[in-house]
């Protein structure tokens, strides 16, 4: 269904990038936590454009407004709505993207979905700013889970062909903030010249560059999960596909699992104290669809942005093909600002399936 | 939610390996479908155990009994409920099973969720076994696809380091039927023999192999999906992801399109006649969320059996560390089995979203 | 969505009147629940046919078989399903229902519905006994709540024109207990023999009564229920008009309070001890849809049974009208066998509801 | 689940009646719905404050600004959100309502279901002033049905003991356009002074008037609902008993149906040429919980208001009781302005009940 999510926790997205504003409604928040909105905005910031040069130009202020669920600083439990108002809109020109496919793009498969009335300009709902109250929304679980003693984490694994280093076998929570802090977040910081430079040169180049992001949630802890048909890696999948230009999703191991033999992809328990551990996390904490206690840890495939100055050949829903060089403000590489939307994706998710367990065990 | 999945198509699973009986409700299905049960048990028997040498042991008939919603052969549009029973059951041995758990299994985690009330034979729910019922769902789904245009088709991408083909640009009716019928579904049948003898020095090595399986999907048409939250890869992930042992999902070019530069990643568009169509697929078949019309296609990875014989040290419950070493009748290498599975997903999946794009219109 | 209710307790209904089978399934249990299948059989027995002269002569055994989700005599917490065989079918003659539409009956709107293919036999999905599967569902309810000192009883209201009286403000656990035995369920008894013999003279008039059903639902403490849109009003209403026959539901003073002043139907609150309690209950419980901590209470009508041997008008679909006498065995009056499906309802509503709010508070 | 309804049409409701602002988002929406805003204004003033000596002073313009999901003027098919703020607020001395519990309010159940932290001014999300939206909501539906045949309308059919004639057995379409434009709706315009009356002689005691509404929806057609557990009743009651103040729903005959003998309940079919008529309409057009293409018909119970100005005992959470006389600005009879919140209802529901329709014939 268009627009919402979860059973527990309910999230209700909205918004076209040059309409009047965007926005997220969530149900099912617990009362009274106090919301530090001054972090909330920190982590929007971190995904917000134009703060720096391997970004679109486009600047928007994106603080959140809220509208409701929350009365003084704290939620009340019901409904919590944030709006975004769209600032930095530049609509001239929109009347050849409803004509021209750009490819890559929801355009065609957008303009038979809804029939031609979609909104075009700036991509309309399928921009990738609709991430923005996405990243709102993840803020407020991060903070209901802090409190669980739950921190979700990701860095870039890779830009194009340059490959930062995996997470250790249990990431500490340090490693999480200053990645949350970085400009590039990267386990190994050396690599983050050479991948600004191949932004750089796919920019210049009138084209983009995609990657891979690995993301790691610490404190879970074991039995959140079904087999069927909720599992871990069902739900968390289920929101990381909505995030635009999102085309893979892997767990621990992943697809390196399938070439290996079963005595290699099996995660040996020992007890460390009392606490059941594994000596490997291939399975990235989650067996049987349940989490196993060790750090939940996915990588998410982004393909590289569809839009670039690099001329095309396309169609024209007016009959024929043409070639379309895309002007406008576009990121060269989406993978920087796309960490903290993977980052919220999992907040989310983690804190509806905490909420189902409790459901269940009632 | 444990059980159930699917908004405008409704399915509920149920069952446990050793239990009584395993089956599953269909809500939300058309009336009056001609259901074909020579077909349908032909779809199960893909699945089946006991088939030949690469699988387990265990025979079962696996013929579903409808129990509802099945009406002088034709659907009734009420729930259709179909069980199968459980007959080829050795439970003599699960006193262990609660105690010791096994690597890579769900045991672990399943005795934390479930608080150690869950039923340990055969690995109860968590049994591969329950994928049955969810092949009899796709086989019903299925057909109404057929009805539709719609074909479902799959095959092994690889086993361990040996890889089939890929499926090419627009892969016909007639290649899905001859997988379908295969005793190992490959494009290329002649890198059968290596994969079946791997499988089998894998086994005789008490250990295990894994794969992956590429799935693709013709006739869809373009405009079905959603780009918030229900896009065809989160719709589709979600139920690929509850399929045991799958630990990585990609669409088109997938974890590979993070390599690429944007101009070499975009399909580009052209007409063939009146249809629009793309010159590659590295998207799938699905930009923005939503069919373009082209097959749609992804991979899963299938991580190799957890159930191995040699020896592996664990935790036992009850205190320590133990050497175990699995004995009973456990498959060398699921991958075969599981593309039925795959497919059935697939179809479930499929026609959710069209019931979806069908209720959005009214 | 057919057969299917529920967000974080789904239950999931199947079958046909002269199908193999009826049933349930149950997702979202607790594990470890030791049920109690002896006092599941008596409710299934409060509502089977053919316990006595008041009911149809049809008899069924009615006893549950569970097929998943029981290992060792307690819930596993995976999904429980339980099916009822059909044994006393006798289906001759259906061709004439596919023609005939009987009147106050879902013939005529169940053949638009299902395009002519639902199952004609017995009143098919459409027959009273479907709510056979909802009372095994509300015992195994019922026995989660008894553990949290919540209680569910009704009583027959009224039958026709006569009255039983209603429930005092604070009914105890004896008093339901008590009304769980009785062959009528009242709170005088006296009333019984004027009510059984207007039954069995609307029988022998070949007509049929109905009734109303009061229920009460003790020791859910306040805070439970949501303002929008799962008030508790609206909860408990979608399951209650669910069955078959109930045209009507109230809480509280319900209808009558349309005709009170405010001073009249405020129910004021005073303490007794620590407790908050009101000095009349006018509002049935709930206050902005949430419970105050009084006993809710609600009372749902139910028409009389449409079948009826006196001859009636109808239409043919085949062309024409015709007079129709209904043949067959059918309750006079459903009323009595009524009232533990509406208890049933009220717990697996309540159950819902207390899930529900465990999981907005995580 | 708190503020979200709704499975192929969902909405999402949000806001506080002294907070920023109050909304909905609706999603699962058509493409292309060229939405008549003069109007959907028209149907909010016939709910806002403050239109007349009969409602509270209060004063609202209730103008909702639509945020995303409409372009140039017509649907797009993505979530349409729309928000109203709150501009007439007065909440200077909301501490005392944090501790004295108002009978017949959400105030203490909310204290409990919120553990205090609820925006206690105004009322809250508890406010009547959240129907709003919900009008919004129904606006848009309204206009969605009106293009299938599908019109609903309601009418005042009693405030306090007063009471207006009821619906004939088939309204026509002016009588409806003629009840949506009068001030007070009414079958037999002669009872508004009467009603009118009594409202400002309940007002001058201090005190409140309750009533019922009787709302009938033509053009549906037969075959829309399910018999489980989305029988129209069950859809329509759901969202009716969201509405504050609703204490009681019936179909048809309703209650009086539980006195009838079966022979006078039974609606007979007959052939208005090749059309399916009944004779009577006791069923309120739903037999089965499926329609049979006579007008829907159903009535509501509203409960006086809670807020009076006469004196009421009632606890203070800090402790003791307390003499309370509420003050501030309150309807004294909340009938008039509900008549378009349960049409909106209405109209909301039978749009997803045509939804789910489609849906199932895919």
């Amino acid at each position: 269904m268009s627009g919402s999510w979860g059973n527990s926790l309910k999230i209700s997205i909205f918004g076209e990038s040059h309409g009047p504003a965007i926005g997220i409604t969530m149900s099912g928040l617990p009362s009274g936590l106090a919301l530090d909105m001054d972090w909330v905005n920190r982590e929007m910031q971190r995904r917000a454009p134009g703060q720096n040069r391997l970004s679109t130009p486009r600047k928007e202020a994106d603080v959140p407004r809220i509208l409701s669920g929350l009365f003084e600083g704290r939620t009340t439990g019901t409904p919590l709505c944030a709006v975004i108002e769209n600032q930095s809109t530049r609509s001239s020109d929109y009347e050849e993207l409803k004509d021209l496919m750009r490819p890559g793009h929801g355009d065609y498969p957008g303009t038979i979905r809804y029939q031609g009335f979609q909104d075009p300009r700036g991509g309309g709902h399928f921009s990738g700013r609709i991430t923005a109250p996405l990243v709102f929304a993840g803020a407020v679980c991060k903070q209901i889970l802090a409190e669980k003693g739950i921190q979700v984490g990701a860095h870039i694994q890779s830009i194009g062909r340059i490959k930062d280093r995996s997470f250790t076998l249990e990431p500490t929570l340090g490693e999480l903030e200053a990645l949350a802090q970085a400009e590039l977040p990267l386990l190994d910081p050396d690599r983050g010249p050479a991948m600004a430079q191949a932004i750089l040169d796919a920019k210049a180049d009138c084209d983009s560059l995609g990657g891979t992001i690995e993301c790691v949630i610490l404190g879970v802890g074991p039995g959140v999960g079904e087999p069927f048909f909720d599992s871990v890696e069902s739900v968390l999948s289920h929101l990381l596909f909505s995030i635009p230009a999102v085309k893979g999703v892997e767990f621990g191991a992943g697809f390196e699992s399938a070439a290996l033999v079963g005595s290699q992809c099996n995660d040996l328990y020992y007890y460390e104290g009392n606490q059941v551990k594994t000596r490997t996390n291939r399975c990235g904490g989650v067996t049987g669809g349940i989490t196993n206690g060790m750090p939940i840890l996915f990588r998410v495939a982004v393909r590289p942005t569809a839009s670039i100055a690099k001329p095309q050949e396309t169609i024209a829903l007016s009959g024929g093909t043409r070639t379309l060089s895309i002007t406008g403000r576009h990121d060269p590489c989406i993978v920087p600002r796309a960490v903290p939307v993977v980052e919220a994706a999992a907040a989310i998710g983690i804190l509806e399936l905490l909420k189902e367990r409790e459901a269940c065990r009632t």
